[in-house]
């Protein structure tokens, strides 16, 4: 499996606009290539857009340790700034944000001048949400794997894999840790219009691993349900509120509705990261509308009249009570006891 | 508005795959052209195809009238066959093939040998298909119109326009037919995939109109829903069973799931041509699969890895009891007054 992110005396992010058909890192210097290659999706995934926004803040502080300690401190607020307006709807963007300025502030507010010393420290705890995210999602994928049983027809949309995360993959990690314990589970992926991460992502990382995986149009979810060939359901999220409506990938909702008409179990899987407390429930999660070129050209081709009004959200909520588990690196919230549990997940 | 079918001494069908980059006709001067044109979907549509096929048999007819009675009879059953192979789901298809079944043998048992005259009364029954359909789309539409109501946002789903009949359309005849009747309108269309009909189709020919279109991917009808900016949904269908389920494009049980979930009237429109008495429900109609080609690349683009796996049905089945009102040009048959209404739309 190739790496989503990786260090290498700057951050080399995967190309993810170039899969499946070319495997191409894009190298950033500064926070601001970040924030760029954010929004331009080049990564993409709620965990791994924390990691490389921590990795985006590291590299403007070793850019900036020669600098006036007062201008640094400028500096270093409109890089936190750039980067956490990057994306809006994912809230792992502000947690991992959130880490990186504590221990900044911690180790100016204690007085420490040497920036090269706080710029190194931050790039270790860049390393440390990175390698935390995969040992978060191998934990997570434990908790999962006993949710799915032997022979089961997983349904899964967008990509919530080791593409989306700095390693192993939230609702893919489920997969793979069930793979793991000798079951044997096959994918459907939705295409996941209009980006594609279905296709493009989805599809090509399970078959590098040799997981069977069938690509389906989104609009054949529904039809695969009454037909009897999806067990399960799981998908990743960008954010989670208290009351455990989930943020996910626009699809996701009506895939939790549909599940619920067939009495097919919905599942979440993502990090405590991804979970919001200071939001209390669905309805106070912004989403995102991107270009509607997305929707209306592919590879530079037309697919749609010239001037066509478009709407275009990427993200959709999807209510707690459609949500049969949501499972973390920590333990699993199962349906009706959040917001509690979910507290404790995040604080234990 | 383009015609989707004209006749110019031979037939002359809008390429609908070139659509809405370009406006170019394709002539067929054989049934075996037009088998080909419905097979590669250069004429699409229920209503559309079984004119077409009409037209493919009046063509053959034509070809074949200056050999044997025998041999132009053998002729006319391969012809037959051929056009009733090119696609299984759609019934209107072998609903105007059995009209020119029907009128061929009641001539050649009258023993008309005069076999150019026949081949003239195939053409102009050909021509009466297509006229009637275009009287039955307005009168749907005027029963249909009724249902919706002034201002009001109203989403369908593939093309059941103009371009999927011989003029004015199932699904959009109705909306044109609100619009004639003075209420403001505004239209959502789900791109539908994988093919693209609501953005290469409906968007262009609702544009084409002045009917205000805004196009979204089939992934957020749900959200739009929830956030209350669907008013109602009408879709075609290319078969409806005796018990009132309908079978269209895939991804209108999907919809039709949604709109009961947030208490929104689903409503499918369609001629009695397409109501199949002869198949008591939903579980008896062949849904077609079609190639991996049409979800995996796009204008000669690969979107997926080479040799993923895929389904690809193209239809789906919604059962009656989600369909509030199936609109027809005899009337409207209401949840719950299926099949004796539906009997007695297509029979008086």
């Amino acid at each position: 499996m190739v790496s989503t992110l990786r260090w290498s005396d700057g951050l080399e992010l995967l190309d993810q606009t170039k899969l499946p058909h070319d495997i191409a890192y894009v190298r950033c210097n500064t926070g601001s290539d970040v924030a760029g290659a954010i929004k331009a999706m080049i990564v993409r995934g709620a965990p791994a857009i924390g990691c490389a926004a921590a990795y985006g803040v590291a590299l403007d502080a070793r850019r900036f340790s020669d600098e006036a300690p007062q201008h640094f401190d400028e500096r270093m607020e409109n890089s936190f700034a750039l980067l956490a307006n990057s994306r809006p709807t994912a809230v792992n963007l502000a947690w991992a944000l959130g880490r990186m300025k504590s221990l900044l502030y911690h180790e100016r507010n204690a007085g420490k001048d040497d920036l090269s010393k706080v710029a190194k420290l931050l790039l270790e705890e860049a390393h440390r949400i990175t390698n935390e995210d995969i040992s978060a999602n191998k934990a997570m994928g434990g908790y999962g794997a006993d949710l799915l049983k032997d022979g089961q027809r997983v349904l899964t949309h967008c990509n919530a894999g080791a593409l989306a995360t700095a390693g192993h993959g939230t609702a893919l990690g489920v997969i793979r840790s069930a793979i793991a314990q000798g079951k044997k589970i096959s994918v459907y992926a939705g295409e996941t219009r209009p980006w594609l991460q279905g296709s493009r992502l989805t599809a090509w990382e399970l078959m590098q691993d040799n997981i069977p995986v069938t690509l389906i149009a989104d609009v054949a979810a529904g039809y695969l349900m009454s037909e009897g060939s999806i067990d399960a359901v799981i998908v990743g999220a960008d954010r989670i509120a208290a009351n455990g409506d989930t943020a996910n990938k626009i699809g996701t909702y009506q895939l939790a509705v549909l599940a619920e008409k067939h009495g097919i179990p919905f599942y979440v899987a993502a990090p405590t990261s991804t979970v919001d407390l200071s939001t209390p429930s669905g309805r106070h999660i912004v989403i995102e509308e991107r270009d509607a070129a997305e929707l209306t050209s592919f590879a530079g081709r037309r697919t749609a009249p010239e001037n066509v009004q478009t709407r275009n959200p990427v993200f959709d909520v999807t209510p707690a009570d459609l949500i049969d588990a949501i499972i973390t690196e920590k333990g699993i919230s199962m349906k009706g006891d959040h917001p509690a549990r979910l507290v404790a997940l995040v604080s234990g």
